[in-house]
């Protein structure tokens, strides 16, 4: 999981403090790292650095410089380390000029395609997979930049979402199998691309439309126009874990609000294995939507139950021995005065690997709670994702290793239910062979990393 | 408002990590500084700094200190100013030997004693009016310390709740008049004082009771007693704003459950004031548990219209033209799939001066909201606040420039409405003439400054 | 060893930078924290940190600044724990008003003063003595600042040399022994002090003349006074070692160049213990002058035997096995081609451990010298010293634990010999009574803290 | 200008803090930045970072890391920007393995080189043209490393001398024509390779011999070979400004002594260009050898004259107005007692700009000079160096820019004077042919970068 924010003044307005404010509102997208790239003088430069966007990034720099087109990114690492050098975007002066990149998703060819191009007198500086695009591109140094990147964007496999600035124009990018979301808006004559439609609301600008899956839309001072990825995939794999975790509630993806979906998910849930309860509580904050989808439709009352320390963040304290005692208790608390002698439904979006579920329904019923019953507002997560998502390999996740009844009597829940697939592809409602389901089916895209013509 | 915690062990174990733990839980009252303090080898030691508890304080510092007794402090700065000399808690070793110090709440006769203290020879380091508290101590040197302790108590006026360590002893105090809470807990031999009972939930300590108004708690190897301040004031004046929005909602003060009180502020709110809408929405976070209150009262759907950003916490944005421009979208965006046509009722703790109301309002509408009421789960806050909390001079008070029609307006609401005082002092339930309620009626503590026998 | 500096311009110009250029200056008397205050708006002000000068204070904000008056310090740890809160200037806000002060010295009798002013009610925030001057002020509250400073100056014995700045005033002081310089500089309307006259040149200031012992001297916008500490000792005791060792080589102490001072050093060691030797090397940096004085006298040629490592400064090496084996060479390496072969004598300024001495030896050896003859400028250092230079207890100290045949076995040198103690007074040349040479002949001062009026 | 060092232990002795040992004493060839590299794993690591040794690079690390073979280098910035990506050593893995590798000097036909391979594909991450000798490498990966390098070798022109870690092997490599010093030592089965002998004394290595011109030594775990780069130049070039001015006194470059070569200038100097003087001053630190020469040439005493603050260091002091009114007195104190009604001879090692030899003049002048006789220990600078010396162009430089009589008027002197070429090929006394005096005489290598076989 990453997020990506582009834009490109038409006249010439300075739009860094943009990409800042944008980054800002797909913060939840990433916490390890930060960066923004603009090109200056022929050359592409950045500033990146660890953590937050607030951390990461100084806004009086920012607001100094006055580049009318920049790209940003934050990371949350899936493949690499978690070093400074992994931050993006990446950038490059090469042959042809200045590249700016900025990648949300996973490659799954890319091991192949760098060991190639090594033995081809490549040097590869990080161990992001994100690297080989600008190496492709290198590689084609006797084409016009746009035309070495579109080279490159036809040989690699895998989720893309991309945002990329050349010197003169700023691109955007899906994969044709469509996993990441990418959605473009405009304002006062500035053209915007994000990961998630709660950027634009954040600078203020109208949402045009999603980027189609296998498109490229670039950007130059007089126009906007959409070129096409040549490589026709049999279906499509929007990640519906967008839906049920990721992304913000007060985004719209695909033409879906992800708050509808997630209030649908619970009203599913309610629907689908429904159990009596005094009163109906959501993690926070992944469970609340769909915990108010349930109690709508169990007619149960929703209330605060768990209460979260918002100070907490991305906060690292050190598991002493004292510190494990307090559990997670440390970021959220279970309201003994909500919670005393009453039976309650929990909802969250989803187990992985079972630690958290065990951790709160025990909390729950030493703060008093005389039944806990968990509700999962999705299907059991079986297999592990290779397009972008941190999930463990399948003997590391809970609803691979035990049954149903088995992992109810692990997290200690008097009842445990998930919805069913049908469920989820109904409640978020997508077209038919849209959505990635790979996590909960184990259905992933073919492999067609074969045959690639490099 | 500031918070305290202190621990003491019977049996010699080490109490920092838990010091720490429970200022973590108490974040939430001060975010300036925070601290803790221990005494060792008969010299008060501190570790302290500015920010959130988990940057002022190394963990792995306070982990590896054997300390058996401590206290810790959270600044909100209400007096003094925003330096690393004003963080608490204050230490000293002075003529009797060490003494460290914690103190929510603020003093109103603190700047009489300290001239007249000057007078006689005293260096004030800090610009706090804790410090007084220590002179006083060190001007009685030929007393013992809790004696010097117990003379400076009874010579101060206002809002105290203090934990205090001396050589031997931790010390747990509460004004006379009960301002601000305090409460005991008990785990394995550790006895403890907090601020608020979430911080015992944190440390896993059973709350054994609150300190009463005018008590003082004294702890040590053997025994846990209780001594009196000798002042006998007229009624209490337990703050409302802590029920109302200091306190966290799964904390328990004076044995009233924060969360009722405040659910139970949301129901009066739709009786006294209902009106006709598709959905309820809660000002995040402070306005949230009224909101589902008026949601049950008024059987209206209770919806997350407005999503917060969680990683802004602590954030500082400079207010450049763009941030403005973004306004409060950089913390709360209203989410458009939930507002987009609709008339809503937008719950909120109390409106101080107007201007996150105002802009919230705007905001709403222009994610679509056809009607915007505003209903405030407090009364008109007119007066300021000198027992501890950070409201501005009365000037500055939207409700003590505007009448609600005027107010309405310059809010841009469709409808604007209060509870009463009666309606809070019914909500929260305590006893008569139990509550401060200076910030609404102007009725502060009779001053009875003079006549100090110093 | 500390030092200090102060500026006053009588028309209004800003000082700051010039407090900033002398402390440059003096840097070589304290590297352990430095600091600069001023008085702005009735309020003592400082900028302090740990390190060196410009590590400790932002030259940035200090240019900033416009105050016409200030003082400033560098810290050497003599006495009180090595950190910020010891670090000077010390500066208070009292019943009278702002005073800071910083002090070059040690005081004798500072414990006694401080148990008596605890009793009194007085909380002591540092270790160091120079906080005991403000609390005697403190406790003449009904005085003028200037008067009540006076009264503090007559109750306190040891060695200070001062600067203080009252609201409107800049005063310098020194002890009625004299035991550190202080010497009154001008420029352009600006009056100057400052430990050494180097820091005076620093800032193109003229001297003036010395503060004398026992005088201060007090500067306003209208006139410069000069006042008597009624304190009346049987003699002098101005440091030998400043001209030994501390000051630098282009430093004028009341009236002596130490420059001189330490080339006689030299000249009167060839006279009074003569070697024949290929060459004369003097230890970097504290040897070289006396090594020059050696060379000319003893008609023998000097060379750069020893070449500095011109980068280690404050430097720390952890003492891992392999630093240790590499040794002093790490800071110093004996130069091969000039030493293979050659009999040598070194000069160094003094023996205090008496490590340093046997580790150049071994180097100097191993470098190809065939002999080496250690020649010390000064005479054998057997006592401790109480007046602000950190040297060791006795038993610590190696000409008191050896006599002369022991000690050159000790550091393994050829031969080894030192100048008496009336060379040292000839080389000097102040007059009769007037240097302090405890540390050499144990003759403290006469200890008359007994009796003083409190 | 930089400094270089190697080390491989022969029998798995961790090396690294020999490293930095190395590099504290090489600290003088550059400050700008600090960095060692091994090999772990089969991957490139690395320590870097802006700086003196102490700052950029982690003591506690070095001492933890127990490689047997590591390179390490301290950087004065040449050519590339001033920033971390262009600190060394630089390393990648590329299709062949990890290489790291240090680089003193400036390569000549770097640029082009470097079109040529962007054109092939190659992405280039810094501006240092070390890279270059990389991506060299990297386009030859069907063949073995170290053949690689060789490779590379022979088509880079101009300053080079490099120590680069294989896998298994470290390699010393030299330029065919010797322009910058490497030297190679031996302690208990390690192998050492360093820019200067001086960091052979600091770890306790025995000098051994030169790397010769043109020579590629190769260190593995059971023998040390030499290799041949296939190119014959017509002569040598070794740098003369390494005895005049950068290394260390107490280095022997190719046999020669510095310190004698740099006495053997002073004396020249007395010799060709004699004057009446009361004394010899030395310009702190570089003039002082050569002040030492001349006075014994002279018969005229040596003095201290000037005294170097020695905490200035790499200190940045910003350029205010009060600033430059202190000018290099900041650093450099004209010691009045010493010059006042003198006439004195100054010595420096050479006139690039004239800003500080006029500066000097002027401030011996204030401090009493009654009259200043500028010496300079080498002949006029008319020239740029292309070769590792950060000299300014021609027209910049005060011997291209003024004939002898106009730069004495320029630096204020009372009389100037320089040696000739030919001194200075005879004080140094390197074989006919050996040095380099391109930035005296303008005689540069010829350039044969054409035709070179990429």
């Amino acid at each position: 999981m990453c997020g990506v924010f582009g834009a490109f003044s038409r006249d010439g307005r300075p739009v860094l403090e943009d990409i800042y404010l944008g980054l800002f509102a797909l913060q939840h997208r990433g916490q390890e790292s930060a960066g923004l790239s603009w090109i200056e003088g022929g050359v592409a430069r950045s500033i990146k650095g660890m953590g937050l966007v607030h951390n990461a990034i100084s806004q009086g720099m920012v607001s100094s410089i006055p580049a009318r087109a920049a790209i940003g990114h934050v990371r949350y690492s899936t493949c690499g380390d978690s070093i400074l050098q992994n931050a993006q975007p990446l950038t490059i002066n090469y042959a042809k000029g200045p590249v700016a990149i900025a990648h949300n998703g996973n490659l799954t060819n890319s091991g192949g395609i760098m060991r190639y191009l090594e033995d081809r007198g490549a040097i590869f500086q990080s161990t992001s997979d994100t690297e080989v695009i600008l190496h492709l591109m290198a590689h084609q140094s006797h084409k016009m930049p746009l035309d070495a990147l579109m080279d490159a964007l036809r040989r690699i496999r895998g989720a893309f979402s991309l945002v990329v600035l050349l010197e003169d124009r700023l691109i955007a990018a899906r994969d044709p199998w469509g996993f990441r979301p990418l959605i473009m808006g405009e304002r006062d004559g500035v053209v915007y691309f994000s990961s998630e439609s709660c950027a634009l609301d954040m600078v203020g600008a109208r949402p045009v439309r999603d980027v189609e899956p296998g498109e490229v839309i670039v950007v130059d001072r007089s126009s906007v126009s959409s070129l096409r990825i040549p490589v026709k995939p049999r279906r499509g794999f929007l990640c519906s874990f967008e839906f049920v975790y990721f992304a913000r509630p007060d985004s719209v993806i695909d033409g879906i609000s992800v708050y509808d979906a997630r209030k649908n998910l619970g009203r599913r849930l309610a629907k689908r294995c429904p159990v009596k309860a005094d009163l109906v509580a959501g993690m926070p904050d992944s469970g609340t939507v769909a915990a108010l989808g349930y109690a709508e439709e169990a007619r149960c009352p929703f209330e605060m139950a768990i209460v979260r320390n918002r100070y907490v963040g991305r906060t690292f304290i050190q598991p002493t021995q004292r510190v494990r005692e307090a559990g997670v208790k440390v970021k959220l608390n279970p309201n003994p005065s909500v919670l005393s002698g009453k039976e309650v439904v929990v909802i969250d979006d989803s187990i992985v690997r079972g630690t958290t579920a065990s951790r709160v329904v025990n909390l729950m019923r030493s703060a008093g709670a005389s039944k806990v019953h968990l509700r999962i507002a999705s299907p059991p997560v079986r297999f592990p994702c290779y397009y972008g998502i941190d999930t463990p390999s399948s003997e590391e996740l809970a609803a691979a290793r035990f049954d149903l009844d088995q992992l109810t009597e692990e997290v200690g829940a008097d009842s445990l239910a998930y919805i069913t697939q049908e469920d989820l592809l109904n409640a978020i409602g997508a077209p038919e062979g849209r959505l990635c389901t790979a996590c909960f089916s184990g259905e992933y895209m073919e492999d067609d990393a074969n045959g690639i013509d490099l």
